[in-house]
């Protein structure tokens, strides 16, 4: 349905077979692939059959590129709260540049000290749509979306112990914000972001 | 920081006195108030220092309009589920409409007859951003975004009872969305479903 | 009680000896039998003592066949919404099989590209009854409910991530659903819907 | 799309203007009525506009009948655990019984006293399909599955207090049974429990 | 043990006979005396039997002086998100009053317009110890802790609705702060942190 | 405290060399001892100090025996509903045995074949006190004490999958058992039932 | 099946009339009859029918008694942790009476002022066996268990607010008790404790 | 912003090149460095670089000391219920010390054995502030802070099995405790405790 846009596979609960299966077929039709939580035995596997297949380690993610996407002005903030919450927020980014989108990353500027926040914020209030990538108490999107006025896409992570309960906690603080303009994806779903900012980005 | 845009006042939990006060204090600086979560006797006493004041009953919001906000071409799509979703969808279509959108309203088209949808998918697929409304299982989000090509804010309501536990079934299906493009806000959280889409809406 | 069923045994939590030794004190009462949740160290050592043991790799499940089973004329349609949901779906269709029927396999026609689903719709209606198999947001059962009117077993799995908790999501979408003629089984358990499903397949 | 079942409405979170408005145009159309969680003032309103409407208060349940269904053979057997779930099985059987089957009550036959089900215990062996509800531990549905060979649709009820957290443990309880052939509805949905009864009983 | 310091009586759950036998008791040997969670139909009883009686009614305190109390130069902050947040607000400061501290309040300071805690923030670094109080996501309290050096005594109100949960999720976001010197009360706990703050600020 | 019992020591999250120097100081006063949670690694560390220990390694219980305890006439009942229930179970009856106790062993009898209970109700009965011990729906708590008129000491234990997370589905079934004369410990806790019940048989 | 104990009513749920035809029945097989959760109005429509029916208003029990029943020497300790718990602990105490025992109420001793329990030590030590009834963090079955060498049989109450989880907290806090000797019955389950309380009292 | 004190690293969730690029950083600042939740791989690579890293092994944490602290007279009391609560307590006392404070360890003196507890009450009581470090039911923290008048830092630990949930069981005691002047931080979260027990003692 979507034209243009690549077929996306969840390599999680698949075998290699499985997904280099749907790989092949996907070459035949020669589509734009796109591969999350793929792990390096995933990306060997799928390099062995389409030597072109690229693997972005952090974000776990496997491209391979057949036909070009146009990449409009405007660009996709990407910003984290920590350090751990990396791996999310490249899937994130990575999905939207292979998506045919401009991304600023924007790491480590959490709530604890919120001057590094302030040092950024020019850059994140020039993007078109914010994602905030934050996990234990997960503030750092109600703060972001209270000082722009873009929409803000919330990405909880499972980062933390005890009781954030595997994300949990960034979640419900996520989806209870009192700022106006947030909206809440799946705990970890840096894809899900992705993809949908770089919806918003292109409208 | 938002210019153009109204004040809101979320009044549950305040007092009579504290919403006539804020009103008040907004009107003297002319600004557009949004009032949500307000019953009538509420309402009541805001047109007692406002006669302009309007009420939606069902949507449980109050407006004064004191400038004029530009619409643009093109539309939200707000759809819900069942009946009962409907006082949140109105929280969620009156917000966008008082910020100044087309609205086009799609009720009663729950996954149980999905020929009801079908019947209805062109005029959602037309808009920019569409939000979707819906309690119990909530999978109307899911089936949605796989049917179109726009942003979907999907709201959850505390529609139902049982192992619906105040609508926590429907905002993990919604979460859990295995179709791009979804994202999420609070259960019953039709203001800020119609506030996103309006920020989208003029993207 | 039940005769012409097999006896079950549901390995997990069970030693290799406790196995065995329930195989062969079943075998010499000459019953037909069926082992869950086995893995293939448990099979090797059920092949030890009884050469005609067979197992089902994806369905995890031992099967010794002594006694015939008649097999109705009506089917049991077996349908997932993802890759990921076929071992359990598996579970289901070789448990069914096993009792003496005929399971039709309809998989990966999940809700997010819900044209797979209408272009396989006739068999499913064709069945007597229908076991839908579903992880993350598991609105395929009320949108296959909504659309037969036969009896719909739904089996939430553990599929997903984040805030799907194990399953705990599909489970509650499934017992929210608004379509007539739902009713659930346990996460993951394959085996409970395939048993059931053959129940009333012979009706 | 089901031919001679009657059109159901759900009257929780509907105004009487609603539900009368829909049985209005639904009368246009000579359909089977069957309103659910229905209290008197709505039975009241649906009375006005339609002599031969029906109520059973202990099922909050409204029907009204234009057209004959036929009765099959066979029955479904109601069964209960203690007097405050009878509610909830009325609900279900009224259901039944107006989409056109023969019922059997047998109530307040919980586990705490196994000699009162064991008395009642061969009218249940002789329905097509049984229907158990039950609140606080649940555990009538494992012990019924255990005794017959029939289908078991367990109904969870929220009769309890303190750890029986609204029916959740009655639910856990029944979506564990580690008896076969039982599947679970939504606590307290004894209409769906009777409708998906019926289903089963007319296959 | 305690000395100086008052007796406290929790009046929920108390019949109006019970408080009044307390406080007839406690007035006997005299001492300073803190009621919380009292109505006014409460004070009034109370009242009868003591004319000095001092009821606090947005913190729903009853305070009876027989002893004075010195008061520190140091003094306490107590910080809220929200107008809704304050009756929670006023059982910490009250408190902290009663019990001889100095307390300022800084209200309606949450994180969606951080520039009004920014405005503020040299009154919050002077004190020797800050309740912050919010409901909703409860962001307040990192972005505090980050910002000074002093300890903060987190409280979590029940405000908001949906995903709140009864204040689960600005509870979680507090636990699992990222901003050292944090520490967590019950929800709604106002008596807690005011008696903990006082207790502190006498250090 | 305690006369004549033994020093318990639970050996989970305790080194080898914590345990040997707590057993090593026990010997010195000469003390029965009891260490429960202890796997072979354990047990060969404790035997190299303490030639006459002995181990259970079903119950992963390691006992020393130094002083004589007295044996009542009355007996202690330990039933399972599963094989799977078997290692709880024995830490059970393992730890009732060594504080001096006689304790019959019914295993296998859970509520799915209820006649297998019937077959040896009348050891049951004659018991002083009972363990019942049972995952996954927990049913046979309740029944076993609507058939007795003796104390009943529930154990839920986590086995099960799925909707049973870890064995609360078990543990909410006999919090709200509607037999009387239960009561219940915690998830797993065979030692807890073995130590209650020996208290009770010795009164 | 159990000779000489009362009849049980548990009037919760059930309607005027269900009850006063179960007390009518019950007099006419001469029964001892103890009707819990019984409001006013329900005890006012029992006393109509018969004249010696008693009413204890804290415990909300309704009593009738036909026959004697023998009372051991020994006796229970009632405890409670705070005031507020003292309904539940009367349910508790006024069961056991009624089932024949003497009763000893200890009551306010909680954790918080552990004097006022030691003070009253020697009385729970002198039972044969203990009730301890406490809300919010429920620690006083622990201390109490620790200091004594008999049963002790906890009741969770909802007492609390907050993170109390309508009981949840004390129900946790005591099923995890690291002292031997505790088990556990339902949130507010008075009742179940007087009932098991004396089952134990007389063994 | 808080001079004199360390920088803190929390390691888990990073690689050891992201760590000791940390490290290296801030030793060309001439920092105090701290590093929490360190595994002895993390230590050896930070030893490489910087031969004074010290390793506290139970503690999991590593210092590397550039300044001088002041350390005050009043001193820090950190105790806990079990042994195997030792590693958090560990991690409290190591942060508190590094930041420059007295600390006395006082463990294993749960309530079970409470004359433990009452042994070493007058040390306990000359701390300026106190952490109480416990699993399971938690319920130590109410018991210390009913018996002293200085601030109680709780710390709830995942001690424990079964129904404490990760660690739940005891942070809801601790969050409940109906003892006046506790407040509490995350599950397993030494360093917060340590952190903040540092800040209150220097007050
Ligand atoms: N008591 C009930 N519980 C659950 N679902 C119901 C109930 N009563 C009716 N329904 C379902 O709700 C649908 C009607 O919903 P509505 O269109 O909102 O009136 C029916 O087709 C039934 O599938
Ligand atoms: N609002 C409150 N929330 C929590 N605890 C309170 C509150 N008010 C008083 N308390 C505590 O409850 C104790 C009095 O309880 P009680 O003896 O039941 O009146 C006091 O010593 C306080 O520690
Ligand atoms: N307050 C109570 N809490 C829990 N169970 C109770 C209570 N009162 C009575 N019961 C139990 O409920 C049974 C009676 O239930 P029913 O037949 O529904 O009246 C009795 O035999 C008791 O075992
Ligand atoms: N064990 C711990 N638990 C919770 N927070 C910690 C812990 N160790 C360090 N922190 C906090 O985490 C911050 C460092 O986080 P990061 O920048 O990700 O290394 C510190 O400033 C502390 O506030
Ligand atoms: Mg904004
Ligand atoms: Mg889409
Ligand atoms: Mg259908
Ligand atoms: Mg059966
Ligand atoms: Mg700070
Ligand atoms: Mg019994
Ligand atoms: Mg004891
Ligand atoms: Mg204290």
């Amino acid at each position: 349905i979507r034209v243009g846009y690549p077929e996306v596979i969840y390599c999680k609960g698949k075998t290699v077979e499985q997904v280099t299966g749907i790989v092949q077929c996907m070459l035949e039709r020669n589509c734009n692939i796109l591969a999350t939580r793929a792990d390096e035995e995933m990306y060997n596997a799928v390099y062995n059959i389409c030597k072109d297949a690229q693997y972005n380690k952090t974000a776990r993610i496997i491209t391979i590129k057949r036909k070009d996407i146009s990449i409009p002005e405007s660009f996709i903030a990407v910003v984290t709260a920590g350090t751990s919450d990396i791996p999310v927020a490249e899937e994130a980014a990575a999905t939207a540049e292979f998506l045919g989108n401009r991304v600023e990353r924007i790491f480590d500027v959490g709530v604890a000290g919120i001057h590094r926040l302030f040092s950024r914020i020019d850059i994140i209030r020039a993007a078109k749509v914010v994602v905030v990538v934050a996990g234990m108490e997960g503030a750092l999107a109600s703060v972001v979306a209270g000082l722009i006025d873009k929409p803000v896409i919330a990405v909880p992570t499972s980062v933390g112990y005890g009781a954030n309960f595997g994300g949990l906690s960034a979640l419900l603080t996520m989806l209870n914000s009192c700022a106006s303009g947030v909206s809440v994806v799946n705990i970890d779903n840096g894809f899900g972001a992705g993809y949908l900012s770089s919806m918003i980005n292109k409208l």
